[in-house]
Parts: structure tokens; C-alpha cells; sequence
């Protein structure tokens, strides 16, 4: 077992490597210089001159534009925090003037809101000079995309890990004055957690409607009446779909997981502080911080190999970028087992039956991390349409769009099957092995490669928007093909990531549940929770209403994203009637409109599904106490997995089946059916169903169901002081404490 | 408190003055001769004899062709029910050789049978004389519809109630040696549950993928690809649908209500055995009984009143099925409250921490007839055209199938919300007061009214049917007109008896496992349930697997439509190709193929969905033991209960938005979008997208979520004597009770 100190020192050293690994990428992309010429680019001619302006003039409104949504979004959600903060204030810290919790909600807070920055800026600095370097070749293409990944990647988890630290360090120097503060502490640092869940939750619902508002809205309006091209120039609301990709896919998803990574820690932080063979070893506190910090490193090493060889055609791309899963996820087994035997007590009591060992722990990782890995797997068979399910959709398409949505629903509810199943058994082995610990563990375990999996996830919208870019610019067609090949192997990898992104979730809120049990159930609370039995009423209440928030969640998503992708309709047709030149490039579309509209509708939607979030889980715990607490927390849980693996794969589904369409890969009778034919018509109806259903209400329900459980965690207290009315009800006593 | 003989003699009453009822009903139908003078119709001239024979030519089809496929299906079902009456002689009876649970259950499926069969023959016996009778006066083919519905409605309930109670006679008579033997005794009866149940399982399934794959079928060539009328008799499907009609929406739905009943009473015996107060005053075992009854009483008054007064236009009729309604539902709460007084002893202990009185009881019932009934009208709400949220859909046409679709997910989504706090509340609030027995006397309550609910729910596909038949014989508009008005109120009210089914289900699924922790939990099991903490490993497995198999069973479900309507799709296509004179009338189209491949694939396609559902609790059960199916159930009752709801007002408001536009009602940028324009045809694919989703999987999932229940509660014994190996697992040790 290791010291405070070298525990210290060895996070200071990996989040120190992970940055400095993230400042080279990021150095290396700004030496590619647009226009003037390089290594790239060693040629000067007016081609190049006038194609390279117009680039830096795109470039630079969907920076402007992304830009100025993410301040927008986060001085509304700045308020939220600040009342949260207020609220937690006053009625969460256990002592009136204390402040623990509300430091760390906000530092948490802060964290999530600069990683989404960061996110942001990589992605809008790498687009375009992606399109740029898919001119002459597309293994450097496919490098400024990584490197983009990388940078935001290994900066998000490095900083986030090393915030984490540095508040644990200083909160245990100043507050612990005796062991059993321990779990005060931790339940501070949940704060933290709830801080980094709150921005993601709005970044991914405010991020989500923008990028779905513009992206239906550009595809209603233009291919549908209009016969534009996709990403065409003519097309007023193009930009702003760009926009969107990295405010939505980016920020927001690097919001997400920064939320899953800060929850996964607290969980594992507040329940192992029940366990007195922590007291006895304090630094075993480090274990979580430490599984990251491995993670760090492997992800670093990992990717170096990323840069080697030539990428030059769909397969050598995609191979690249699943051998940077596989590998990572290889390498994390040995060093999670160096990481728990370097960390934890040899023996580990007071969690299970039986006493357990460091290898217990490292099993609990283990099951996490490999059950991550073929969910992602999973994720992709039913998404990609290298694979039956995906060739069955479009071949649906061929007795319209109405079978085609019947047989996508059916896909997306089949793909929940196997996730579910895995999930099950990942939560039981590791519960069994070490208890609710354990389960968290599992969590940290699938979460451990998340550099990488961040890498690859950035990686695939930068492309995305570098097709756009190239194709607005005007570039030749073989740009775009380059562009369009990263952008497809990017799309597999995506839905790799997406179903990770939903295990992690299931199994962070589970142990954060477990958390909030073992809060709730403490005896010195006034009503400690006793009759947790699933059968009990409040259980059930509890559950069937848990069961049902993610549809009411998705129906205000869903519907958000319906009208402000309306109001984007109606101001693209505003624009085309009223200059007919835009058609066809005669006159310049009013871009900065559309963005306009994408950013204040966005804003206006975003906070009837995020109140719903907070307020339900505490309405029911002021009125119906920690008990109906505890039965919708395990609902949302449960029917929010299912729904959102559901929702996410349809989408995707939908979505790679058209693209199967398009590349004339679809045989009906003996007949090719390809762009244009009525096929493909049924097919951009069903990919248009499913963007909202994918990209908005899909990954929002992760955090729905992470959230609402951190949210509990930390309101715990007040549940508690109000579970009196619900006393006086069921016993008709005045004499309820109160 | 009454003895049990004038019990008896009440039940044979009430039950008497029902089946006297329908079969008043049934002769008034049969004086309806066609093609004679009669008081419908004083003309005989040619064109009065050639319609007639081609009316009765139709009905004979439609006739035939429901009637073989029931025959059919019940032999196919006829060999599951066989296999299970031998698993349960073998496993499932406590003693060897002795066959209480078996008969119970031989006995609830053949009642089942006889009832679908009953509903299925007054359909097709009415259907063509509805159609005939609404050549006058809409008056008369509103009495031909209800009257159908009568007898139906009086007919099954009666015979059920009566079928029960003779069985309980019996049991009494032969069983009983010790009041302990009541709770054995009831745990045999549930049998008849389970038995009942299984026949609707397969029943819903098999008649839901029928008519879907006809219906779906039928639009998909007919409508989209040849541009025939809403029931052409040039379609060779359109026979098929019409005979759809009676074997899904008639007699699945007479088997699923015929469930919900059974089990609902079943459910109140098993847990009020527990009660010591029960013990003492044996008789009140027929309160339930009484509670049935009674509601056979009320609906018989009200249903005469159904006949009174003119019915000449749309909302005469909306209003007349509507006072249907409210009227029974009004009339019950005195009759309950004298039931409850009549039949209860004075204190009823043991169910809850204080003693409770029959005013409890009666409240309880209260609670789950009101909820009923306001579930039913948010239902209608969420899917009548009259209201905002289907005109809403209805506009969103206007940009499109795709928008149609979103916007229809987002509604049956908020469509979800009520009635899970209805029912969430129902349950809380008659679980504080009378324990799980409230729960179920709860459900019994909201089904109290089920005659009234099944004559309206009948009346709907006979009306539906008649203007099919119209529209087939060549009936002048007018005729097609009545029909279609009648339809559309009929429509409403279907609504209703939807929403109605699915809380109904729930009740009595949460009283069920209710009754299954009670079986499960006897400290005389050798693995009696301990843990029910929803935080525990077991459970929580239980409860995240059990969200996912809804989603399961609907993939399935949906996917069997797809696969069915495409074979459907396929004939069609070849019978125009061959015989192409069929377009235009001047050839016959060949009915029978398509009845034969819509009979043939249904068959096929019903086992995997009916199996999913008895096997994953049995294999869950056997390989974890009791404590993951008490996870499971609640986790697919949640799940379920809102993706039925969900699935069911989608489909509807879809259905109902085609049928705004198609009345001309829609206005978008002052502009009417009728039949035929792009508005129309995007609404077109929603009601195809819908048909699957609120007839197939939707009001199967209903089926699902009771019967996983109450084959647990039959199969508890076997779970506890399996549970070893989860013993083994967890503990190691080779020394668990095998």
C-alpha cells in the first residue's frame, strides 16, 4: 500500500502527462497554417486563394456562432447554479454557515462548464483545417481529427481528475478531524458530482435540441422542398446545423461523460466510507482517483499508436479507431491490477459476507470494463450497416417509410436485449463481490479507457463538420469522399461510444442509488428509510412514476425539437421567398438568422425538461418522503436504460440505413435502389425520425437517470426532515418528529 | 352478513338476468332477415335482391373466414395448454396425483375459449345486418351494433362469473377440511387465472398480428401502391382486414378483459386468505364474487337505456355511449357500498395496523372505479380529434410523415402521465388501507363496469365492420355514411376500453404480486423470500431485466406485423399481376389466399412472443430463485404498463389524425388539406406506423404484464424448489436445501 503522498504524486503525474499530451496535439494542429504554404500545402495559386478565404470566412462563422450559443447557454444555466447553490445552501450542508457541499457543487460545476469550452474550441479549430488537409491526403486528415479527439480528450479527463484531487486533498487537510468524518466528507464531495451532472444535463438538452432544430430543420426545408444538397451553401440554416454538431455532439457530450466520470468517483468515494477497513487505511480513498489516473495513462500510450501508418481508404480508418478501443481496454487489465494491489488493504471487510482481497476489487473493474467493451460492440452490430439488422431497415424501406419506422422501433427495442442482460450481471457480480463498492467500481472500470473513448467521439463530429466545410468551401468532389470516408468509420465508432456512454450510466446511477440508500437509511436521521421492500406501496408508487419520467422527459424533448425545428422552416422559406437568387448562389443566404433561431429556441426549451429532472425527484421526496425516493430513483433507472439504448439505436439505425441507400449498397428485386428513388425517400423520413430521437432525448436520458440519483444523494438530508408529512398522513398523528 | 347460500343464489341471479339479457338481445338480432320484407325494409324489388345476395355472400365470407381461423388457433393454443396442464400436474401441485390447480386451470381456458368464440360469432352474425339495418336509420344500426355488444358484454361476463363460482362451489365442498385449507385452496383457483390468461396471451397476439397484417397489408398495396378505396372490394386483402376486425379487436379482446377479470378475482381470494378476520366468516370469500355481480346488475339497467331515444347523427351517439359510461360508473357506487355491507364482517383485522370496517373495503373499490374512469377519458383526450393534442398532430403533417411521427411519440409519451399517477396513487392509497386485498378489490372495482365496457368496446369493430360490408355490397353513400358516423363514436369510446384495459391490468398485476410475495414469502418455503430491499442485487437484476421485456415482446410482436404484411403484400401484387382485371371489378380477386396467408402467418408468428413471456420468468426463476422474479415482475409491470399506454394513444391519435384531415377539418395556412394531398399522405404513413403499435403490441403488452404475474404466483412452489442453485452460487456451500 501506498502513501498519501506518492497516491498524490502519482495523479499529479498522470493528469501532468495527459495534459502536456493534449497541449502537443493541440500545438501540432496550429502549425497547420491555411493558405500560406507548408508541408500541407506547397503550392500558391489563386485557386487556393480564393478557396482558402471562403474557408477561414465559414470557418469563422461556426466558430462565432458556437461560440456565442455556449455563452448564451451558460449565463441561463449560470442562474440555475446559482440558485441550486443557494438552495443547497441553505437547506442541504448539514450545518447552517458550512459550505462544503456548496464549494464542491460549484467547483464541480465550473469543471464541466470549461471542459465543454474546451471541447467546443478544439472542435471549431480543427474542422476546417481537417476539410483542408483532406485536400492532399487523408491519413493527415484523419490525424487533425484524432489529434482534435486527443486534445479535448486527455484535457477533459486530466482536468477533471486533477480538480477532483486537489479539492479531496484540500477538503480532507481542513475538515477531517476524526475518521468518521470520512463520510461527511464524501457526502460534500457528492456535490461535485451534482455540480458537473446539472451542466450536462442542460448542455445536453440545450445543445441537443439546437443541433436537431437546425439539422431537421435544414432537411425539411431543403432536401425535402427544396432539393438542396446536404451541408449545400444555398441552404440558410446549413450553418447553423454545423454549429449545432459542435455544441451538441461535442460540448455536450463531453459534458456527459465528465458527469459520469465525477459521479462515478463520489459514488465510489461516499460508499466505501462505510466500510471500516477505509478508516483504518485512508489512502485506500485514492483507489477511485487512481483507476482513472491509470486509465490516463494507458489511453496515452494507446494512442501514439493511432498516428502510425497510413489511412488512406474506409477500412484502414475504421480498423485504426477499433484497435484503439480493443487495445485500450487490453492494456487496462494489467493495470488495474497493479493499480488495486498498489492501493488497497489486503483484506477488505465490512462490505461483503466474506472478507475480500484487492483481486476482488480488480474483478469488479474488470466486469465493468469488459462488458462496456461488448456493449459497445453490440451497440455497433445493430447500428452499422456492415450488419443484417441495418440492411433489414432498408430493405423495409422498399414498402415505404412506414415500414421502414415499424421494423426501426423493433431494432431499436431488440438492440436493448443484450446491454440489458450484460448490465444485470455486471451490477449483481460486482454487487455480490463487494457490494454497492463494487458496483461503483464496475463503473470506474468501464470508464477507464474514457480518454479514448472521448478521443473517438470528438473524432467523429470534427470529420463530420470538415464534409460540411469542404463542401460549402466548393473543394473537389474527392475531398468530400475523403471527408465522407473519416466521417462513416467516425459514425461506427460513435455508436460504440454511445452505448457506453448509456452502461456507464446504469451502473453509476446504481451505485449512486446505493449511496443514496445508505445516506437515507442512517439511524440518525429522523425517519430512516426500514421498509425498502419492493412490494411495499411507496416502492411501488415510487417505481411506476421512476418508470414513466423518461417518457414525459422525452416527450418535452421530442416536441422541443419539433418546434424549433418549425420555426427554422418557417425562416429558411422566409429567406427563399423573399430572395430567390439564394437558390441558386446568386445572393447570400442570412446564416447568422438561423443560427439566431437555433440559439434562442434552444434556450427557451431547455429548461421545462431540466426542471422536470430536478423537481420531480424533490416533489415526491418533500411529500412523500426518502422511501418514494427510493422506489423512483431504481424506476427512472430501469425504464430510462431501455428507453434511451432503445431511442439511440433506432436513430442510428435509421440514419446508417440511408447512408446504405446512398451508397447504392441496397437491392431490392435484383434492382439497385439508390438516391432519389422512393426508397430513399422512406429512408430520410425514418432518419429524420430518429435524429431528434438519437441525438436529443436519447443521450439526455442518461443523465435523467444519473442525475436524478445524484440529486437525491445530496438532498437526502431534506428528504428526511420533510418525511413528516407524510407521517401525519399515513398515522394521522400530530406527534410525527419533525 | 349474508350466508353463503343466499350468496350462491344472488350470484345465479344476477348472472341468470345477464345471460337472459344477451340472449333477449341475440333473438332481437336474429329477426333481422335479410332480403325479406321486415320492419327494416317494406321493398322487395331487384336491386334490393342483388345487394342482399351480395351481403349475405360477404358475410358468409368474413363468417367463414373468422371462424377457421379461431378453430385453427385454438388447436394450435389447445397443444401449449395441454403441455402446461402437464407441467403444473407435475410440478406445480403440492401432493402428487392430486389435480386442484390443473382443473382450475383447464377450466379457465376452456371458459376463455368459449368466450372468444362467443364474441367472434355475434360479431360476424351482426356485422352484415348493422350494415343492412343503416340503409333507413342510423337509429336502428346503432341498436344492431349495441345490441351485439349486449350480448356479448352479458354473455361472457356472466358465464365467467358463473363458471368461477361453481368451481369454487365445488372446491369448497370437496377441498375444504380445515379453514387453513382456504389458502391452498385459493392458490389452486388461481389456476383458473393462469388459464384464462394463457388463451388471451395467445389470443391478442395471434388475432393482433392477423389484422395487422391485413389491415397493414391492405393499405400498403391497396392505398399507397393502386390507389384503391378504404375497403374496395377490388382488394383481395379487404376481406382479410374485415375478418381481422372480429378476430383481434372481438376476441382478443374478449379473452384479455375475460383475464383481467378472472385474475382479478383471483387475486382477492389469494390475499384476503391471509386475513384471520376471513377465516372466521368464511362467506365473505364471496365478496368478491358479489362484486361482479353486482356490476352485472348495473350495467343490465343501464344498458337498457342505451335503446332509448333517436340516434341520428355523430354526436347523439357519442353522447349516448358516453352517458353509457358515466351512468354505470355512477350506479356502482351505491352498489358496491351495499355489496361491501351485505357481505363483509363488521371488522376486518389483520390486513392493516388498525382495524378496518366494509366502508374501507367500499372505498377501496371507489378509488379504482373513478380512476378507471377518468383514465378512460384522458385517453380519449390524448386520441379523439376533438382536441388539441391529434389536431396538433394533424398540423404537423404539414411539414411532413416525419414531423407526423415525432410528434406522435412526444403524445403518447405525455399520454402516460396521468394515468400512471392515477394508477400509482390508486395503489397507494387502497394498499394503505386494506393491504394488497385493497389492491385488488381496487382492480376489482375500475372492472366492476366491464359489461358495459365490453358492449362498447364490441359495438366499435361491428360498426367498423358494417361500413366495410357497405362499402363492399355497393350500398349507396349514404348508407357508408351512418356507418362511418357510428365508426367514429365507436372510435371514441374504444379509446376509452383501451386505457381502461391497461390500468386495469396493472391493478391487478400489483394485486397479483401481491399475492405471489404472500405464496412466496411462507416461512414454510425452503427459500422463503427475506430480501425484498430494492437495493438488493437480486432485485434490482430482476427489475432492469424485467424493463427490458416489454421492449422485447414488442419487437417481437411488431416485427411478426412486418413480416406477416409483407407476405400479404406479396399476394396482392401477384393477383393484380395475374389477373389484372381485378382493378377495375371485371375479375374476382381470390379472398380465400389472403384469409389463408393472414390465418397461416399469424400462427406462426405468435409462438415466439407467447413463449418469451411464460419462459423468461420460469428459466429466471429456476436458475435465481424466488428473489429475481419478485425483481422481475414489478420491473415488467412498470415498464410495461407505460409502454402500453404509450404504444396505444400513439396509434390512435395517428389513426385519428388521418381521419381529421380525411374529414376536411384541417386547416394549415388557411388552406383545407384533404384527402389526397401531401398532408393526407404523410398521415397515412402515421395510422400505418400506429396500426402495429396500439392493436398488436400494445394491448398485448397488457397481456404480458398480468400473466408473467400470475404465472409466477402458480409457479412460486417451483421457483422456491429450485432456488438451490442460487445457493450454491452465492454461499459455495454444497449444504443448501435442495
Amino acid at each position: 500500500m501506498i502513501s498519501f503522498e506518492l497516491s498524490n504524486i502519482l495523479i499529479l503525474v498522470s493528469t501532468g502527462i495527459g495534459l502536456l499530451w493534449a497541449v502537443y496535439n493541440a500545438y501540432k494542429l496550429n502549425r497547420i497554417k491555411i493558405g500560406t504554404p507548408n508541408q500541407y500545402n506547397n503550392f500558391q495559386d489563386d485557386y487556393q486563394d480564393h478557396h482558402s478565404q471562403l474557408l477561414l470566412e465559414i470557418a469563422s462563422h461556426i466558430e462565432s456562432g458556437a461560440a456565442a450559443f455556449l455563452a448564451a447557454e451558460y449565463r441561463y444555466i449560470g442562474i440555475v447554479i446559482i440558485l441550486l447553490a443557494l438552495l443547497i445552501f441553505f437547506i442541504v450542508e448539514p450545518v447552517l454557515g458550512q459550505a462544503w457541499t456548496t464549494v464542491a457543487f460549484l467547483v464541480g460545476a465550473l469543471t464541466s462548464i470549461i471542459s465543454g469550452f474546451i471541447g467546443m474550441r478544439v472542435a471549431t479549430f480543427s474542422n476546417y483545417r481537417c476539410a483542408y488537409c483532406a485536400q492532399t491526403k487523408m491519413t493527415d486528415a484523419f490525424a487533425v481529427a484524432y489529434r482534435a479527439g486527443c486534445v479535448m480528450g486527455f484535457a477533459l479527463v486530466s482536468f477533471a481528475l486533477l480538480s477532483l484531487t486537489i479539492l479531496l486533498g484540500i477538503y480532507i487537510n481542513w475538515f477531517i478531524k476524526d475518521y468518521r468524518d470520512f463520510q461527511q466528507l464524501f457526502e460534500a464531495i457528492a456535490g461535485y458530482g451534482l455540480g458537473g451532472s446539472v451542466i450536462a444535463l442542460f448542455g445536453r438538452v440545450g445543445g441537443g435540441i439546437y443541433t436537431k432544430a437546425a439539422d431537421v430543420g435544414a432537411d425539411l426545408v431543403g432536401k425535402v422542398e427544396n432539393d438542396f444538397k446536404e451541408d449545400s451553401p444555398n441552404n440558410p440554416a446549413t450553418i447553423a446545423d454545423n454549429v449545432g454538431d459542435n455544441v451538441g455532439d461535442i460540448a455536450g457530450m463531453g459534458a456527459d461523460l465528465f458527469g459520469s466520470f465525477a459521479e462515478a468517483t463520489c459514488a465510489a468515494l461516499v460508499v466505501c466510507s462505510v466500510s471500516p477497513s477505509f478508516y483504518y487505511h485512508p489512502t485506500t480513498f485514492y483507489y477511485p482517483l487512481l483507476v482513472s489516473a491509470s486509465g490516463i495513462l494507458v489511453c496515452f500510450i494507446v494512442s501514439i499508436f493511432a498516428f502510425v501508418g497510413e489511412k488512406e481508404d474506409f477500412d484502414q480508418v475504421s480498423n485504426a479507431l477499433k484497435i484503439q478501443l480493443i487495445l485500450s481496454t487490453l492494456l487496462m487489465l494489467p493495470a488495474l491490477y497493479y493499480v488495486a494491489y498498489l492501493t488497497l488493504p489486503e483484506r477488505i471487510f465490512g462490505l461483503a459476507p466474506v472478507d475480500r482481497q484487492p483481486i476482488h476489487a480488480w474483478l469488479c473493474t474488470v466486469v465493468g470494463l469488459i462488458s462496456g467493451c461488448i456493449i459497445g460492440f453490440v451497440t455497433e452490430y445493430y447500428t452499422s450497416h456492415s450488419y443484417r439488422p441495418v440492411q433489414e431497415i432498408a430493405q423495409a424501406c422498399g414498402t415505404g417509410a412506414a415500414t421502414n419506422i415499424i421494423y426501426g422501433i423493433a431494432l431499436g427495442n431488440l438492440s436493448t436485449i443484450i446491454p440489458v442482460f450484460l448490465l444485470a450481471f455486471t451490477a449483481f457480480i460486482s454487487y455480490s463481490l463487494l457490494s454497492m463498492f463494487g458496483v461503483a467500481l464496475s463503473a470506474l472500470g468501464m470508464l477507464s479507457t474514457l480518454t479514448i473513448g472521448l478521443a473517438i467521439d470528438a473524432y467523429g463530429p470534427v470529420s463530420d463538420n470538415a464534409g460540411g466545410i469542404a463542401e460549402m468551401v466548393g473543394y473537389p468532389q474527392d475531398v468530400r469522399h475523403r471527408t465522407d470516408q473519416l466521417d462513416a468509420a467516425g459514425n461506427c465508432t460513435a455508436a460504440i461510444g454511445k452505448g457506453f456512454a448509456i452502461g456507464s450510466a446504469a451502473l453509476v446511477a446504481f451505485s449512486l442509488y446505493g449511496a443514496f440508500i445508505t445516506r437515507a437509511s442512517n439511524s440518525l436521521n429522523k425517519h430512516p428509510l426500514t421498509d425498502l421492500g419492493v412490494n411495499s406501496p411507496l416502492i411501488f408508487l415510487g417505481l411506476l412514476i421512476g418508470a414513466m419520467i423518461p417518457y414525459w422527459f422525452s416527450a418535452f424533448t421530442l416536441k422541443s425539437v419539433g418546434r424549433a425545428a418549425f420555426e427554422m422552416v418557417e425562416e429558411v422559406r422566409r429567406q427563399l421567398a423573399e430572395k430567390p437568387g439564394i437558390r441558386d448562389g446568386k445572393e447570400k443566404p442570412d446564416y447568422d438568422r438561423c443560427i439566431a433561431i437555433s440559439t434562442k429556441s434552444s434556450l427557451q426549451e431547455m429548461f421545462a425538461p431540466g426542471l422536470l429532472v430536478i423537481l420531480v425527484p424533490l416533489v415526491l421526496g418533500l411529500f412523500f418522503g426518502p422511501t418514494a425516493v427510493a422506489g423512483l430513483l431504481p424506476g427512472i433507472l430501469v425504464s430510462g436504460v431501455c428507453m434511451a439504448t432503445s431511442s439511440a439505436n433506432s436513430g442510428g439505425a435509421w440514419d446508417n440505413a440511408k447512408k446504405y441507400i446512398e451508397a447504392d449498397l441496397c437491392e431490392i428485386d435484383d434492382i439497385i435502389k439508390g438516391k432519389g428513388t422512393d426508397e430513399h425517400k422512406a429512408a430520410v423520413i425514418g432518419d429524420t425520425v430518429g435524429d431528434p430521437l438519437k441525438d436529443t432525448s436519447g443521450p439526455s436520458l442518461n443523465i435523467l437517470i444519473k442525475l436524478s440519483a445524484i440529486f437525491s444523494l445530496v438532498f437526502a438530508g431534506v428528504y428526511d426532515k420533510s418525511a413528516w408529512l407524510l407521517c401525519v398522513m399515513t398515522t394521522g398523528s400530530s406527534g410525527c418528529p419533525a
